[in-house]
């Protein structure tokens, strides 16, 4: 599959995060995006390196004060004590209900609060230039599909971006490589664009940006939030809002949910997807359904990765797949590839 | 003066905090209020233990789940994992803007992340008997003040409460003693209360308690929020909603500011206390605006807080004074006496 790899997801590389209150080896680590990238070579896949620029389509999915903040993170946090290039900042207090957030305070530690759902997206030196260029190889592999250079493209990054709302990080995510695919493709012609998510956590990000629009039908197969992070969005009952009304769906499963309850789901996922009749699909494609995950707790074996990029390549749809989660080294790689050679070779 | 002291506040004593990025030892600890009592009964205060039971008045100014998990909270997380007892659980996400807050999920790091404001409430084993034994000593000051048993009398309590909003923790409060002495006062006939708010940092959590209520005047003095912890509410602009339009009065001073330019403020702010002519007042007494506080930026001198008693006397309103922060080992003690003193002799 056209790939396009973000080179400079070294660049932000946390050496730990905080994991069911313990601190623990960071299981959001470069080494992934690197096994795929290697497995995509063994098997014959050519890899590019991105060559357009994404600012322009962040600022349609993020909001102005919020990308400032990412651009400049790392330097104001550097410039307030001379220890502080040896740490990540780390958020400590946030603006719940009844407090602003309309106000940007001049207290770095206060913004770093403003702009975080979680204490799980430190960032780091080199963290802009790695989430930059994530957006860049996504907005290539989108410009790709919707100049017809194939049918389906790859953006291969990380960090992740699903969680990641207009302004604000969390969860590993920084920028919404899903939302920059799908406003790109709007970009370029589109009229109307799905994303299907289908990581083991709810794509909170993805559903809050566009929640309130009508040519982006955002679906989501997850692990049930009121037990699985992010906790606080991916109920049922959240359908869209205004012009966005009824192109949101969210189907969360219990922890625990066998194959045949995932597969079920995603049967209802692409049903109403093809009821909407998108000019393009976005997937943010999660590997972390697969039962080895280290921190997830859905079923899936390899082959069903497989399966799942056969159904997909059904939709009939040009389709863009962004990578975000899954953290089980030795299968990563190879349940990705099979996502991903699974649809190119149903299309042949 | 008239004192009600929460014995039971040795049961909140967290070993260490997190300030400016640091683990440190804990500012706000147990020899606080102790220091105060000792310095209380060296001067011939008579100290009284609250025999009145504050929970139905907890529950008209904090939410019923918000309660119900004060009160179960260690329970729930103790029971999670065996070491559990040895720590204090921590918030590490939260419910940010587009994210919900209506339902309660399942989880307990997600209960906690949407009851927090920060990470600085640390919920340990005797935390909910402590702040309820600090919001019963509130509720019988109010009460001896209503019934006409003294002109004022004094909530000797900790952990603060004035961070503490309706429904979340932060700031090392849980329970807002100064909503709960003014929903008392309210309760006992008073047809107007204002509270003055003279600690070192905004009092967020009774503002937006009483942010709609026209029968609570919120005046507050305290350090700019753009650069001050609570950071996201305290500026000028804040002045009350719907109900309770113009009955918000914040006035925030620059970090550094003189002791001249605070009293100009508590003048401003006795002036609208004046002019709503409540029946009476409460006074959020924050200690630290002390020169030699370890965490705050103002410059008040021991002298200053008889200056200060004196000028809250001569609003000639019957008054509950509420203990919040203040932090300058040595000085602590005294000049909080020196501000119910200051008070005292003045009415005499």
């Amino acid at each position: 599959m056209l790939t396009y790899f973000n080179q400079a997801h070294v660049l932000h590389a946390a050496p730990y995060e905080y994991f069911r209150g313990d601190k623990v080896v960071a299981f959001e680590k470069p080494e992934r995006a690197d096994w795929v990238a290697s497995r995509l070579r063994e098997r014959g896949h050519v890899i590019h390196s991105p060559d357009v620029d994404a600012l322009q389509v962040m600022g349609q999915v993020h909001s102005e004060r919020y990308l400032r903040f990412l651009f400049t993170a790392w330097q104001q946090w550097t410039a307030l004590a001379p220890g502080n290039a040896e740490l990540a900042p780390f958020p400590s207090v946030w603006p719940v209900r009844t407090l602003r957030d309309d106000l940007e305070p001049d207290n770095f530690t206060a913004k770093l609060g403003l702009y975080s759902m979680d204490n799980g997206a430190p960032i780091l030196a080199g963290t802009w230039q790695a989430v930059k260029g994530g957006a860049d190889a996504t907005h290539a592999a989108a410009l790709a599909v919707a100049h017809c250079k194939a049918p389906s493209a790859f953006a291969l990054t990380r960090p992740p971006g699903h969680h990641a709302g207009a302004d604000f990080m969390g969860g590993y995510c920084f920028v919404n490589n899903a939302a920059v695919a799908a406003q790109t493709l709007l970009n370029e012609g589109a009229q109307r664009v799905a994303i299907l998510d289908v990581d083991y956590h709810h794509g909170n990000g993805t559903q809050s940006i566009f929640y309130e629009r009508s040519d982006v039908l955002f679906v989501s197969i997850h692990g049930d939030p009121l037990t699985e992070y992010p906790f606080y969005l991916g109920h049922v009952e959240e359908t869209g809002q205004g012009e966005g009304a009824g192109f949101n769906v969210n189907l969360p499963l219990p922890a625990g949910a066998s194959v045949e309850d995932w597969f079920a789901a995603l049967d209802h996922a692409l049903a109403r997807i093809s009821a909407y009749a998108p000019d393009a699909l976005v997937v943010s494609l999660g590997l972390d359904t697969f039962a080895g995950d280290p921190i997830s707790k859905f079923a899936l074996q390899p082959d069903d990765f497989s399966i799942l990029g056969r159904r997909l390549a059904k939709t009939e749809r040009s389709s863009v797949f962004v990578f975000e989660g899954g953290y089980a080294c030795v299968h990563l790689a190879s349940n990705t590839v099979n996502v991903l050679e699974g649809f190119e070779l149903t299309l042949l």
